[in-house]
């Protein structure tokens, strides 16, 4: 993939996908802002492709005046200075390696101006960060454009958007937050593949969001500056919450993980309250799904199902694959459809169940109707996968977006 | 006082009214549930009893057979655990002072059986914790009738409620945590009295609850048990925000006051989502509400207005006379009234203002109809009061509560 087939010609073009990862263990707050390392570690679940993705082209040639972006088709100020360090830092290693004679491939692109088109194959409503998804794989496209090694590609990415080194591997993935002022042991690594435990099952449940949430990264900036809480999650909750975070992952442990998953979001979110002023990023109908897993798992006397939020008010599910049919059809029970006929849940199909009395009496909530729009099913998943078929470049060849990818 | 003029009759009663506290500095979390020992200081402001109080009668009679109590017109059980800790405690100094001879009124009484008659004059619907201003009340009053010194209430009433300490004192009260395994030192005192800063004045925003939350006893147990946040917050934060909230109360600093007091609310609020299941007290008209609060403040580049919230959705803001008017103006804009011609504001009278369009503009908030149901204005007060117009029993002749008194 080094080589692609146009490589001799004046243009050269790679196209990959990545994935978007959910953290477990959260990442908030930077002890660098300009090379984006952390102060804690973190750790996700990278989910499927299938379900949710970026694609991204990289075109170069020696004909272009200028690098260009375009996102979802619509072309976007490339100054942009997260996007520079990952431009300005792919382009370095290329250099480096071709200077040391470590490529065995072409990479005389690498002094050609650029034309990236990304889109994700998911809407902007879902409320899902499309940063990391984006930088990972507009990272991972460079690389296999300009034959950077994929160990050097973590560091890179996380430049663009923290999260995004994360969504560089499939499965289960933490990044290290490394003790070096250069960053460059802050790396996100692979715990386990994705085939590792097959049976865990991912919803996302998208709410009806009233209001526009803080971004992330100034609602951590100012987090690390007013929360007097953070500082002692990040230097002694966290390192204990990693160590038992990959070890309950490795023993396939559900309740322990659902446990520990459910803590650290509500930790997260605790943080966000103590920061000055205080940020909200759950809702009412997000303490309305926290209350429902709550009194699923109460009545099981087992945490069957577990919830996550990042800086929004949808909430990420984890469940085991045995009580996924069950567990959508509680969801659909307490949060009938706003519109009968809709797909309720998209993605990966969930099988139908049918509820006991019982179960409906025990956990005794009022149904809220439109309280969740709908329902994206999915798993855990592979990393950024190169796409061989032309077919699905993003650019043409005239280097601009075919006319399938522009957005009106 | 320690002579009602029926004394020398068989019936003794005497009547007191006790405030309600807000606290700036919060109670969450205690090291020992029996004595009602807190793991933190905590530091309140006494609310004037014109708007808010409890009115207590306690009676005693050689003819009374048991020990009966009515609260808001409704006989209760009078086995509650924390009312028989506060009776015995009573009744203990009171025949420990009789023994030693310390006592100059004719304390005969505390051998008798009391009948207990209590009303608050604000709806439960306010959200106002009734328990302090209970507590403080109940002991206040057999203190009266049976002679037990000023000094050793607060001991008592605390392990009534422990918030109930800090209501035997009027304006600024702060209760120190203590370090004696008996709570001997665990007292509340007064730091300033409520005449020390006449200018600050409060508003109880009252807003439209949906749901029941867990109840405050039940909630800091399960922190205390589960949140790893909660220590440190009890250990390290707290004891320097008292000893800078007393300075700035001293100062009369009320920027400084107020940034404090809403950081230490958040912080409260925090700590309920780091509990496990989390505890939500605010909902997303709190949210609004502290939204409000900050962008007014924004405006005018300084802290003119503090929210506190407790264990529930209403907000306590405080704030200075100079900025009242156009603050709840502000309310009234943002949080049109429900039903027009209803009394939005009662208590203190609140003086009217215009809004200019810059201010409301700057606001930028969409105005939510029906989000606050009404106001209460009022301000610092003093400690529990004696009532000496038999009138103002509550408890008749024969010991029964008055057909006034009785709900249906």
């Amino acid at each position: 993939m080094n080589m692609p087939e146009n490589d001799k010609q004046s243009l050269s073009m790679v196209t990959c996908t990545a994935p978007v990862n959910i953290a477990v263990i959260k990442y908030w707050g930077k002890r660098d802002e300009d090379l984006i390392l952390p102060i804690n570690s973190s750790l996700s679940v990278t989910l499927h492709q299938d379900q949710l993705k970026t694609t991204t082209t990289v075109a170069c040639s020696r004909n272009f005046q200028q690098d260009r972006i375009w996102l979802n088709g619509k072309g976007e100020d490339i100054s942009n200075p997260r996007l520079q360090s990952c431009l300005q830092e792919i382009r370095r290693f290329s250099r480096k390696r071709r200077n040391t004679g470590d490529s065995t491939s072409d990479v005389s692109g690498v002094s050609h101006k650029v034309h990236i088109c990304s889109v994700n194959n998911f809407p902007t409503a879902a409320g899902l960060a499309s940063s990391a998804s984006g930088y990972a794989c507009l990272v991972y496209t460079l690389s296999q454009l300009f034959g950077v090694e994929n160990e050097q590609l973590s560091a890179v990415a996380r430049q663009g958007s923290g999260s995004a080194c994360r969504s560089l591997y499939g499965g289960f993935v933490q990044w290290k937050l490394g003790e070096q002022l250069d960053g460059k042991d802050s790396l996100a690594e692979q715990v386990e593949s994705e085939s590792y435990w097959p049976e865990l099952r991912v919803l996302i449940l998208v709410v009806s969001a009233e209001q526009k949430s803080v971004g992330s990264t100034s609602g951590m900036h100012t987090s690390v500056e007013t929360s007097q809480l953070l500082k002692y999650r990040a230097d002694v909750v966290v390192p204990s919450r990693m160590e038992e975070m990959i070890r309950v992952i490795r023993e396939r442990d559900f309740p322990a993980f659902g446990e520990l998953t459910m803590k650290d979001s509500n930790q997260f979110h605790a943080i966000c309250l103590d920061t000055y002023p205080p940020i909200f990023y759950l809702n009412n109908m997000s303490h309305r799904i926290i209350s429902l897993v709550h009194r699923y798992n109460q009545y099981y006397g087992e945490t069957r199902v577990a919830y996550t939020f990042d800086a929004g008010p949808n909430a990420v599910i984890y469940t085991l694959q045995d009580h996924l049919p069950e567990f959508v059809q509680v969801v659909r029970h307490f949060f009938p459809l706003e519109v009968s006929g809709e797909e309720f849940v998209k993605g990966l199909p969930v099988c139908s169940a049918d509820l006991s009395e019982e179960l409906k009496r025990d956990i005794n909530m009022e149904p809220t109707p439109k309280g969740i729009r709908y329902i994206i099913s999915t798993k855990a998943g592979p990393g950024p996968c190169v796409m061989k078929d032309p077919n699905h470049h993003l650019l043409g060849a005239d280097g601009l977006p075919k006319k399938s990818v522009i957005s009106d």
